[in-house]
């Protein structure tokens, strides 16, 4: 099944996919799906794109076949709910709502099609691969995360909502940002912050007023909700993005999959990874240039690990400033917090450290 | 230092904590400070109010003491920084920050005023029973979590923000939200709940506007924010608040410190607590009543221990309703998610669950 014909309808790609299989009975066949292999093994890091993605090796899975039955059981069962229950009647519904609808048990049987939600989960990434359509387009969400505000204004299930008047609160990011519609984007950059304490700090001081941004925040991992929603303002609104993380290997790692992808997420690379990022601290040759060594936090054992883990990713291998910055991460033995700038005075960060950096395009790539 | 006189001004409050060290110098007296001791030993439950609360048991830290004089210093000097850097210029600064502001070196020693965040936090709230003022009103704020939509249109910091025209996102509550003013309030009920997967399917399902309500998620623990956002909206608008959990000891926790408090927070009590509070769900019942005995997720040891721990707490004692929810949970040797809702359909939890509960005011106390 080819992604650009499938793209624009997800019903009509679920309900080909179905009569596919019922052709493929009529014809006395065994009922197969094929499907790209998602593992390390069929993994690549594209350069001239710059991103991770899957390779062409594929799998097949088959009714009539005592290792696939179940597997196929199950990726049949979802495609018929997620078309029943969520496409047809335009709801969406959670990964663990899903998982429960999916978990009854076989006519006149003791088995349950699932036990687990990791085994709803799978099959709703392998839908993904073998329709194109992304976990969004089948309106099956994650966790709600992060907040924004700034300069844009954007329509919302009807509502037209001004991010530049919400407070200090701002706007709640929802869980799929693929249906938002820009409405009015008068912003000359976004900056992404790990932690919401400094997305509280900027927005006090009224940061995104002053440099005219947006601001947005996850306060912890970056959701696919995020990704793609800096992916589409990065893109429709032709803005750069920045990326604010503590000075330590996974601020290096959340830059990285906000970028490049990630493993798990390789096949939605093109919907979400947005190669244009910077990161724009907080970097190693801060800790020198703002004085901040007293503020080092000593590297343990894992902390030593995971440098060495990620600065072997084909992704950052070849990258010398990348590769300066966890030379030094080792040298200096430690890592810093962004929160560490207060040593400055509470408004350093936004008077000074950020548009300085942004001033003298002092990022790294 | 009484409570009712020094709410009104945090300024004048700390200044006046200063200026009573000061005169006690000036006196050649040993410069102490009195303060309510924070322990089990001194925390009541209050069966009128229906709150933990603080006892009379008082301490003393002076200046002249070796096992007083660093806390004495750390108490001085984060007093000092709330007063310089926040309340005089106006701004607010996370917990981390406040660390990162006090952890510096006393002059001509190599010791540092705090090594560790938990110093900073144990001193600020030693600071809220010292001068009755909340952390909030010492601008100084915990990480910021939840959504908000309905019903209500309120003010921050100078926007008016209409939180029923906030699409699937909504408003992103703020970390401190003692300074939101109500603008209008529309709504027969809130309705809380820990998860942000059942507000993303409520708020989709327009439950808000069907049932003319507001709902509120935390995403996790209920921050202060949060359980003071509760509280301003059950008295300012008196309005009942219900709480939706997921069926299990854990949910029953997050009710009880939405509505009796915590003995880690007894202290600020009257600012946080919400006697009037209902659980609306998932109760044991439920689980016969709705058919989901094939949706219990088995019990194991540390649930079986928490619900040990949780229904001997003073405030469940002799609750009987309770007692009966706990009972039955062992009964059960279960536990069961709010999705867990979603086997009856999408929608069966906004179009018959919660529906039935208000009607027939089928709730825990």
């Amino acid at each position: 099944m080819k992604k650009t014909q499938t793209k624009n309808n997800p019903k009509l790609t679920l309900e080909q996919l179905g009569k596919n299989l019922v052709q493929q009975v009529k014809s006395m066949k065994n009922p197969e799906i094929t499907l790209p292999i998602r593992a390390l093994s069929n993994i690549e890091y594209n350069k001239k794109t710059g991103t991770l993605q899957l390779g062409s090796k594929e799998g097949k899975r088959s009714f009539f076949n005592l290792g696939h039955a179940k597997k196929f059981l199950q990726t049949v069962e979802v495609a018929s709910i997620l078309k029943k229950e969520l496409l047809d009647t335009g709801k969406h519904e959670h990964l663990r709502g899903v998982f429960y609808i999916t978990k009854r048990t076989i006519p006149g049987t003791n088995i349950n099609i699932v036990d687990e939600q990791v085994e709803s989960d799978k099959v709703i990434e392998d839908l993904e691969v073998i329709t194109g359509l992304s976990r969004e387009q089948l309106h099956v969400s994650a966790n709600k995360m992060g907040s924004m505000v700034g300069n844009v204004s954007l329509i919302d299930s009807g509502d037209t909502i001004d991010c530049s008047k919400l407070g200090r609160g701002g706007y709640s990011i929802p869980s799929i940002t693929d249906e938002l519609q820009f409405k009015k984007i008068n912003a000359k950059f976004v900056l992404y912050m790990e932690k919401a304490a400094i997305f509280e700090r900027l927005n006090e001081d009224k940061f995104w007023q002053k440099n005219g941004c947006i601001l947005i925040t996850s306060q912890g991992q970056t959701t696919r909700g995020i990704r793609r929603l800096l992916q589409r303002l990065a893109e429709e609104g032709n803005l750069p993005i920045y990326v604010l993380c503590d000075g330590d290997v996974y601020g290096a790692y959340i830059y990285s999959v906000v970028k490049y992808g990630s493993i798990a997420l390789a096949h939605a690379s093109e919907r979400l990874t947005i190669p244009s990022v910077k990161y724009i601290g907080i970097t190693m040759d801060d800790i020198v240039k703002y004085d901040l060594k007293k503020q080092l936090i000593k590297l343990d054992e894992k902390d030593l690990a995971r440098i060495k883990q990620v600065s072997q990713y084909e992704w950052f291998k070849d990258n010398k400033e990348w590769q300066k910055q966890f030379k030094m991460m080792k040298e200096f033995n430690g890592k810093v917090e962004i929160q560490a700038l207060a040593t400055k005075g509470v408004s350093f960060i936004s008077e000074i450290y950020l548009p300085q950096k942004i001033k003298n395009k002092d990022f790294i790539d």
